[in-house]
């Protein structure tokens, strides 16, 4: 049930409930429901027969893009199949005895630093109390304690919408001397310039960025990620682990001309912001329904009221072909959790009025 | 400079020699120069909206494509982002301490057996006096008395274009008791029925047939290859070793329609049996080469005058935007040897009319 972790798998609810899969609004998926870049789709479409070309193997051009758009050198990006297999690499590079993790967080990392025969992991919980605003000295103070060689932070963290600043991190890494991966699937949905680290791989060679396009870009089906490091040994590991043209020629087109599409990217970037808010002010006047603070394109919310849990919800908005995704499964959540990701304004509406529905018997 | 290996980087020559990319003609690739499928290529088209949703993490519509393809179980279908990684991962999995490979083959066999630490490489020499076809019945000899866990063939071989029957691998599958893996890159170049292995993986669980789809089907661009085993252990190491999601959705969709385009498959074969017979004919007729039988699409010649070399035809076909293959980095090749695969018909008549005016000098 792998894929379950990963949001819910519409094929399956759609067999189950007797839905065309196009028809269920996954709330569950977190990815921008505006679509891919207009430019960079006509691109690949006028250009298809490219299929029949291997791609440049340096891949040039589609580096350059990234370092303009992330503002990062071109030698200091590390191209991947989407994130999970960057994250995956890295942790094998770093090769941990001591690992510390952000919880709750996005499962595969405990899995990936499972995989690390010897490794004990660590875990920094985030308190609810704090609306899970993680403590930059507490986080510190753990890490080093726990003599951890890697810390793995998500930012802003999935499923909990929390943030450190780029002074934060800054702050960090001055007072660890561990190997530091931030993923920043989800940064382009707030305020990068005050928020990514993405700058700081320069001056720290020990921190990592690692970047999807899936979500932000609407682009999980041409599976491209890439990560960010100045680190040398780092560098050369991922030069030798990597197949030749590990990225497709169509991942190659579209990143070549999204990560330059500047109107799209400010367009998405302010329509998910207008939806974020609708939402947020939405949910919070539900009585039975405490919603944490966002920065990302998602939102957690917990039920606190005793008649019901996310199960019940779940459950009830499935017939009205909105799906939402429990959070149980997430570490230290529990079944009164539920995460939602902003939709199409005409979806957010949907769901806010079956929720007053459902709430309202 | 590992891009030489594979064929010469297009990129690199332009610049060189001022030309457009798309005004080489590159007789170093060994792809099918009709190009892909154009319902494949129309279909995506349509559909390139797709590249917002994720993959079906099963890949069920694609694997059933290639089982009536491959006249494979789809349970016995392994996906791959390409066919070198699969190449990788099976040498992974056998993890061999004495391994057999047949001499000049693709060099990235031995790159892959090189990472096993503690592996010793032992070749079985294709003989140029033998047209380079192989003897079953010393190369079971050879692998058995050198306790080989891996034998590794490609079939038809590249560079040398000679082949094996299906009844030559039964029988070597009955003779041996080590994993072979056979690359079947270029084998729908030629007639399936009597020389794919991949009917035979159902029976013999020790045999892993590894295929790419960048060759026959013009695709390198996808990154799309797969691998046949009946074997539960390779099967499992394959799963537990995979990222989710590894094939991208261009692939998915392109493999769902061109594997079941039995007119472009039919056709594509025709035409390039043409093309091989025409350069076969015209580069016989040259009294200082020496053509060796080919199953690829592509033709192995041997230089045998002593006025000249591959180097020397090379730098005097560059000028044309002709790009022939060097074959001396193939071991027991030498600079007498040069590869070429058959292109477009104006190409090819192209080719012959430069030859003819070198060799005429």
């Amino acid at each position: 049930m792998k894929k379950n972790k990963h949001g819910a798998n519409l094929f399956e609810l759609a067999e189950k409930y007797h839905f065309n899969v196009k028809d269920i609004r996954d709330f569950s998926s977190n990815i921008n429901p505006f679509g891919a870049s207009k430019k960079a789709l006509d691109y690949v479409k006028e250009h298809l027969e490219n299929v029949s070309i291997y791609p440049d193997s340096e891949y040039i051009k589609l580096k350059q893009a990234i370092s303009s758009y992330s503002k990062a050198d071109t030698a200091h990006i590390i191209l991947g199949e989407g994130a999970t297999g960057l994250i995956s690499k890295f942790i094998q590079f770093v090769n941990p005895k001591h690992s510390m993790v952000m919880i709750p967080a996005y499962s595969e990392y405990k899995s990936e630093l499972n995989k690390i025969e010897g490794n004990t992991i660590f875990s920094y919980s985030l308190k609810k109390e704090n609306c899970f605003q993680g403590d930059t000295s507490e986080l510190i103070k753990k890490t080093n304690e726990k003599q951890a060689d890697i810390l793995i932070l998500c930012n802003p963290n999935n499923p909990t919408g929390s943030i450190f600043s780029q002074d934060d991190i800054s702050y960090l890494m001055e007072h660890t001397s561990c190997y530091v991966m931030i993923d920043e699937t989800y940064i382009e949905f707030t305020d990068k310039n005050k928020y990514s680290s993405a700058p700081l791989t320069t001056k720290y060679k020990k921190l990592f960025v690692v970047r999807g396009t899936s979500k932000f870009f609407s682009t999980p089906g041409i599976r491209l990620g890439y990560g960010l490091c100045s680190d040398e040994k780092v560098l050369d590991f991922f030069k030798s682990h990597t197949d030749l043209w590990n990225i497709n020629i169509i991942a190659t087109m579209m990143g070549e001309k999204m990560f330059t599409d500047t109107d799209y990217i400010a367009e998405t970037y302010q329509k998910i912001c207008t939806e974020r808010n609708y939402l947020i002010t939405e949910l919070s006047s539900f009585e039975q329904l405490k919603v944490y603070p966002s920065y990302g394109n998602f939102i957690l919310c917990e039920i606190i009221s005793d008649k019901f849990d996310a199960d019940y919800l779940y459950d009830k908005l499935i017939p009205d072909a909105l799906a939402i995704r429990n959070c149980a499964s997430f570490e230290t959540l529990d079944k009164k959790f539920f995460r939602i990701c902003t939709l199409l304004p005409e979806d957010n509406q949907k769901l806010i009025h079956s929720l007053k529905n459902i709430l309202a018997q």
